[in-house]
This record gives C-alpha cells, structure tokens and sequence, in this order.
C-alpha cells in the first residue's frame, strides 16, 4: 500500500475496513429448520456488528477479530465456548488462537475447561506473554493471573451437545458411523479484519471434535494450521483438524499469496478445495487479502460464514447454494 | 526422481540414502570442555551409527529419524528425553512430533511427563491414532494403551538441568539475565532422512525451556513450526520457539523448496538465517532435499550437527567455525 497522509488514510480506512466470519463448515440442510437456520443468520449479524463497530470506531483488526468471536463463543449455537462439543470422557476442552498480522504477534490456547473466552485468552498469551502456545492447567493458571474471566465448567455444557456426545459414544462399535458424526460436528468460529490501517488479523476458536480422547489438539489453536495473518493475508481455518495440520494450511494460503502472487480466491481454491479434499479431509476457511479481497472457500455442504465492509451492511449465507456478493477488492 | 527398476533402485537408494541430525542450536564455547565436546561427538556419531543402519538395511526414512532420534533422547546431555530441562515447577516436560514425508502422516505429542521415548510416542499418534496431536494426560494414557515405555518421572533428571533452573530461579528478578539464560537452553534434538526409495521424514524431540511455565508449548511438537516433512524436503528446527511458531518455519523451508524451487541451502538461509534473526529470534535448522541435498544453517555460536551418507562414515560439528564438509545433491 501506498503511503498517504493522515487525513487521506482516515478516508481510505474507512473505504477499505472489512471483517468476514466463519461458524463452521459442515453444516448439513438436513439438520437444520426454518428456526435454527434463522437464529444462524441473527448469530452471524450480530458478531459481524460486534467487530465493525470496533472498526468504524478506528480501532485495530485484532479488536475486530476478537469483539466478532467473543460473540460466536457466547452463542451456544456454535462449538465454541458456550455450546462446545463434549470429549469422550464428558468435558468441554477449548481451543483458541489470535495473530495480527502487522506484527507477526500470536497467541493460542489448548486443553481449557474454564476459560469463559478461550479468545480472550490467546489475546492476553499474545500480549502479556513471552509465548505463543499455553496449554491445560498451566494456561488457565496463566488465565487466573491476568484476570481472565473464568467460569465454572458446566457453564459451557449445552443438552444439544450433550445428547451428540451420547449418540457418538452408543455408535462407537461401528466406527464408521461414529467417525462420521465427530467429522459432522466441527462447527469452529472464526474472523479476519482489515482496519483502517490496512492491517490484518485473525482467529479461531473452537470445542473441537465431539467424542475426541486423548487430549486431541486440532488446527485450531496452531498458529499455521487453523490460524494465520501477515501483512498480505489472514485466515482462519473450519474442518477436519487432521489435514489443515498436515498441510500447515493456514500458513500455505498466506505463502501462496504473498510469495507466489496468487489473489485470496486462488490461494483459498488451492488449499481448501483441492489439496484438502485430495488427501480425503474436508471443511472450509475464510481469506482476506490486504487489498481487501475476501474470499470463503469450502467443499462441505454448508458453511456458516458472512462479512460485513465500509458500509456496516452485514451479509451472511449457510449453505453452498445460498448466493452470497462478496465484496470488492480495492488497492 | 525419474523411474527406475528394481535392481536400479537398490543401487541408487546405496548412493543416495542420507541421515542429517541436531542436537540443538544454542551451543556456546565458553560453558563447553574438551571431554564434554568429545562426549557430544561420540553421542552423534552413535545416533548416526544407529539411524544408518535403519536405511542400510533397507528401512523407511522414519524408521532411521525415529532410531536417531532415540539414541539422543537417551543421552543426558541433550534437552530431549533424559536429561530434559526442568520447568518452573521442577518437572521435566517432553514434547516431540515426526512427519512422513511420503505419505504426509504426521504424529506429534505436548507436555507428556513419564514417556521414555517421546518419538516414539509421537510415532504411534501417526501410525495408530486418527490424531496428529495428543497433549498432557491424555498423550500418556494413549501411550499406555499402545504399549510405549513409560517411566517413573524421576528417570529424566540430571543434576545438571536441576543446578540450571535453580540458577534461573535466582536470576527471576533480573528479567534481562532470565531470559537469556532460558534463551541458551535450548538444545532440542532432531533428526532428517531419505532412504533409498527416496522417501523423506522429519522428527524433532525437546524438553522445552529452562523455567517454562504456564504449560508453554513451543515449536518441537507443532507440524509446521519445528519439523516438517513432504515429497520435497524434510526440516527439523531448534530455537527460539516462539519464533518457529509465528512463521510457521519448517513449512516455509518447505514451500520455498517445493513451489519457488529454492535449494535446501537458500530456503533454509532464508528463513533461519534471515527471516528468524530480523524478527529478534535465534536458533537452527536442518534441511534435506529429495535431491539428498543437505544444509544445516544457524545462527549462533554453535549447533551440534552431523549427517552420515551412503558409505557409513558420520560427519560431526559442534561450532560455526568447525569445518564440515556436506554431502552432494544428486538426482
């Protein structure tokens, strides 16, 4: 981007400000109603409301990447904080990550069960740590010191999620079946933001893979995997954990744009529709390049996703089907 | 690699198979001896020895990383396996995580605590798992049901390691001193091969920090950051962790190999010797080519590194001044 005087970049901020989010790829039409699908969309709006007020008011994209999901993790509609899928052993164990892309600063959080916010807490690991990744009881411990909001466990327990945990665990001498149902349920949050600098961010958050054991880590608290930003790119990741890790899939969209010149949809195709689906996984992300050109690929039936630019006019769709106009890039 | 025949085959893997082990950047001249250098040398002379074997008799690329990676964990003067670093709290805390380059298979585990061989584990999550990565508890009771040596935690502590955390502890007020005191601990181990049909795997195994806290997961055990492996190149870091993680490191060797055609030597000077150090970071790499090409680029005062070919001899350094002549790429 050009150099330009304060008053110009003021303009050209908010010209340029966008926010796009994800609640999950994998959604299926089947399980879905009129009702959900309405609550859904009024989910999307709100978060995407959230994080351009923090843009409009000239605050930064990691402000915006954080305010967006702080609201998809306190609807207990996503698996994300409130609502989180359950592991084997009856839990809700959260995931979180953060990283701007201006200064390459990261945080992520692995293994929480009490963290109100697991998002607010990669931010306070980013700002308030000499590390990047905290994981367990040690990263609630690090919560408990920088006054990070902390609830009792059962606060995240929802009946919906309860009753997919007790369906997984009764199909689980058919694993087949069973392996179907925990790929089903991936239904991470996710946001990327370009402010009125011209800066990136993003970040994930998630319940994980219902049923998961063995204190699974998926992609989305791997900075690379389910999360990343530079100064030319920001993504976060929604699918099968598995292969966003094997291929660093975050990071590989990023490379691709920044080092071989491919656009935000290029980059994305490569990544989530061909490579991904080509190894046998499958799920969705959302890129923003920083020209603004946002991009929303996945190869799944349905994914929650929106964006919200300049005009604070938000626009959200669920299934492949639904038409969607994203918005322009602009230099 | 053009295809060949069978009897071809064997006789180009005799030419062409290639071992390169670290065991950790971050040496430095003046806290070392003439018997504790003959004693570094001996130890990767052996982990040479044992990994080559695997490749002469005809076994996989992660059949020699996970031999190499072995002998190293069992040595107590590397920060992997016996002879860890302690955390904060006094605990020796294990991470290690291996990739097969072939087949893009990956296994990787965090903060386990009475794992013997942490490759070894890491190994089973790839091979017998539907996970890439297990972290805490949970990594060891999948250990326990896949038979992996399991041991009383006292059997990583060495005198040595205690005397540097108790020093770290001392020094805790002087933030400066403490932190490069952590900074110069961190010889982290790890191995890259190719064996003889021209597969590649990377493996990398760390006790972390001196004085870490918080549950910190650094770079060692993420897919991606510490280690990396594909049809193009295999890496292993040692570093800074912090800084592995936020440009997803071994995975950008890696694309800068497979999509902009860089060597193994420009790709990792690039990122380790470059992009690492510009951001405030230190520490090393080693990198393998399909091509059998070998760079072990670092940035500090010495890395302990060697690499073994196809006539059995092994090759050791420990200081950037020590001379070491490297293998010739082939095709």
């Amino acid at each position: 981007m050009a150099t330009v005087e304060k008053g110009e970049l003021t303009l050209l901020g908010e010209q340029t400000v966008v926010l796009a989010i994800h609640g999950g790829a994998g959604v299926e039409r089947a399980s879905m109603t009129p009702e959900s699908e309405t609550k859904a969309r009024a989910a999307m709006e709100l978060a995407l409301r959230h994080g351009y007020e923090q843009l409009k008011q000239g605050r930064s994209a990691k402000d915006a990447v954080t305010a967006a999901i702080t609201v998809l993790e306190d609807d207990p509609l996503f698996n994300a904080g409130r609502g989180a899928v359950f592991t084997h052993d009856g839990r809700n164990e959260l995931d979180a990550s953060l990283m701007d892309g201006a200064t390459l600063a990261a945080g992520a959080v692995a293994g929480v069960h009490k963290v109100k916010n697991p998002i607010l807490l990669a931010r306070a690991v980013m700002e308030h740590s000499q590390h990047v990744m905290l994981a367990g009881d040690g990263a609630e411990q690090f919560a408990a010191e920088q006054g990070v909001s902390l609830v009792d466990p059962s606060y995240f327990r929802t009946e919906r999620r309860w009753q997919e945990l007790q369906r997984a665990l009764q199909e689980e001498n058919h694993q087949a079946q069973a392996t179907r149902e925990a790929i089903k349920h991936f239904g991470t949050v996710g946001a990327v933001a370009r402010d009125s600098q011209g800066r990136l961010a993003a970040g994930t958050s998630t319940g994980g893979m219902t049923n998961k054991r063995y204190g699974r880590v998926g992609d989305s608290p791997v900075i690379g995997a389910g999360t990343y930003a530079d100064v030319d790119c920001a993504v976060s990741g929604t699918g099968w954990g598995e292969y966003y890790l094997r291929v660093s899939a975050a990071r590989e969209i990023c490379l691709r744009m920044g080092r071989l010149g491919e656009s935000a949809t290029q980059a994305g195709r490569a990544v989530i529709e061909d490579e991904i689906p080509g190894m046998g996984g499958d799920g969705g992300a959302i890129v923003l390049g920083a020209n603004g050109e946002v991009a929303l690929p996945f190869n799944t039936e349905g994914m929650y996703r929106g964006w919200i630019g300049a005009d604070g006019v938000p626009h959200v769709a669920i299934y492949a089907t639904d038409a969607l106009t994203l918005p322009t890039a602009s230099r």
